[in-house]
């Protein structure tokens, strides 16, 4: 069953909460610096993100990334530097509802920094925005996030939250910044492969270009949401099922 | 020795197993969805996936996805992804026969439906499907893929499977994942290196083209059941073989 | 606070450090070949570094070496091979001034020797230097590098230095060498990405090209002893805090 | 001091040694096929191995592939995969003169079957040989594959054979797989980047082209033996050293 926990009114002022947001913005902000700055690369080089060798330098930098800052993140906040995964643990009851609006809240303002530098250190280069590929209907977009975003919040919960994990663990923040490596090299020409509402947050703001937006906000919660409340309702059991009746 | 297990009955039934097949479907799905859609990704940009550029993406799409959905799957059915993997594993006594039935049936499943929705989600483009290249004749593709299979098996047994695999057992999945990348880099313009009649099935069965369909079943199967075999009974072994006759 | 120590006058002459200090010479020496090598690779095959092939190549060369020679330095030395590294660690109190001091000579000194015997190796090919892209203003290259190198020392201390890294210390080198490729397939083709004083010092000092070089010292410098100060003073703290009084 | 163990008569009978030379002959073959065949997959798509795109997908092939057997072999023979591994570790008294004599010969029967069976599978291709680069002399060939296979035998030790190695042994395959990937990238263009005689041996069997082929042997040998004598005699020692004269 969900698990939602709302969290107390004090959790916001304790040093532990305050810490864990300071260090999500701080994380995120490195990580969108890297992703947004990759695609940005290829455009100070001419050449179109949606080529395979342009497409292989962005998946990696996400991929090296993220699993980089969720790694940097793991003990202090949880890495999460994405709405979708906060989300996706918020409905298996693994963050509060308090802390995970503050998380939001440190996420997007750090994507929103992250591309105000880069347009500034670039000279005034556009940050580049998800949009879905050209004749791709928003239903498709949508799927395309949802099925994308499924595939990260599975992993993360897989490898990191559940609690029969073992050495899985160790690899955990490896094992999510692969998976958005494979994700971005397979729907990054069709819907582009965001997964994440913050990293598609900045750059439109910044450009102040909104086409498609609303798609990375509903593909990646409901995908997100949807592995959280399936892998903790079906998932995540006590492995040694109570024994039957049995007097002593 | 041969240690094959038929399983009871009731197997099919118990939760664990119900769990076990229902996590195969998922990481199943997530890994194809990952993997023919780099190859779609390809095509979309008019990239041959055979060119080193499209070559890359493709092997680093499943390299990445194979990683992380062994990860993902691990604790809960094994993360096989692969009928060949199912099948070596049963050579060796470590799935009953009636529950590696299951899995190749969520395994098949999963793949036609990932090659259905990619089909769907990029406006009905073709999944692209395994096939050999020009020139190479049955007998050569059967021997690659037996070649290709027996290495991703090998590794899978001596990283996963024995016993005294020590620390290396907590990159398991991640030698798995590279190893398949690696493989797609040599024997990719050659066979196609399926390595997984799975992951072949699906494209089939979309796009109708069966041709050389048979060399994925009959190359991944031999090669994954001989590594199976050849590893079960010559490298896992007692560390410590019995004394000698001593008096006490 | 800032917890910077001094070190004593014998330090220098005892074995450990003696040892620590040549193995800070190898590891840079065997990174700094591999990196400036992969650069000078693409020279030699007439292709541009900062083309997106070429980035890879430069950037996972640069990936792969950091991470290998951190590993191989970790217990000798600590395998800093870059002095924005010592110097972040030395703003915690994590190595003694002394001991910095010793480490930078050896960090240089490898650069120098890596390039002089990379452009003998290869019959005298320049090796190339580290300059701003063209419209860049040094403010810009200064804030880039110091955005870098945060990241870079910010990720040092959050999976290796801080006590509470757990299990996430076991892949430490590993992050810290994929977030270096990220980080350079983001900045590469703006700021050339640096990071480290010693990696742009040597080809500066082989080519007599020092062009912006300074930017190289002052933007790692000063983002790497930012992350340092900010992740000690913040983010490093006792997991359970004093109890307020109470009385027994 | 060198340590250099010749081993007893009876070694060679025994079981575990024939198990570590069988496995040994496995590994080898598997790594051969898939770095070998990486480079005959970029003349079977028509491009040079020495272009940019070319040589990622050799050096990724090689370095995903000399991890996952390396790790395969780990627990049976070590996985060296090289004799110049063989010779380094020999040099530290690490494994037995009659064992490495064992290994070398299954070494390169491994690397020639698996030449000759790429050879027969690719219906005809050459198997591409490793030769310097127009212009590099012999000296220059044979000093960069010796600072290319000291890189290589330094990782092994410091991560995998070293005492003190910690967690940094966890990851000890993945650091050699990668930095030898590291190494392709900066060295592919100028002397082939071998580090490896049998690797060298088995193309240059299969094709009959013998030129430059001894600089294949001479580099990565003396290469590996000065990193096995250097790291044994200056960086293995006892953690704690012995206290001063003291009166109990």
């Amino acid at each position: 069953m969900a698990k939602i926990a709302l969290g107390d009114r004090d959790e916001a002022a304790r040093p532990d909460c305050v810490r864990a947001v300071f260090a999500e913005l701080i994380c995120t902000f490195l990580f969108v610096f890297a992703g947004v700055g990759s695609a940005m690369a290829m455009e100070q080089m001419s050449v179109p993100a949606k080529s395979p060798a342009g497409l292989t330098v962005v998946a990696l930098a996400h991929a090296f990334a993220v699993f980089a800052m969720i790694s940097a993140g793991f003990n202090i906040s949880g890495g999460h530097l994405n709405p979708a995964v906060t989300l996706g643990l918020a409905v298996g009851g693994h963050i509060t509802l308090i802390r995970s609006l503050l998380y939001w809240i440190a996420q997007l303002l750090a994507s929103v920094l992250a591309c105000f530098l880069l347009n500034f250190l670039t000279g005034g280069l556009a940050t580049p925005v998800h949009t879905l590929s050209s004749g791709m209907t928003y239903f498709q977009g949508v799927i395309m996030e949802i099925v994308l975003t499924f595939s990260l919040l599975f992993t993360v919960y897989a490898t990191a939250v559940d609690p029969k994990k073992g050495s899985v663990g160790i690899t955990a923040p490896l094992c999510v910044g692969l998976v958005v490596g494979a994700n971005i090299l397979a729907g990054g020409p069709f819907s582009g492969a965001s997964m994440n509402p913050a990293r598609s947050f900045g750059p439109a703001l910044v450009t102040g270009i909104w086409k498609d937006h609303w798609v990375y906000w509903v593909g990646p919660l409901v995908g997100g949401g949807l592995a959280g409340f399936l892998y903790e309702n079906i998932f995540i059991y006590e492995t040694h099922t109570p024994l039957p009746d049995v007097e002593f």
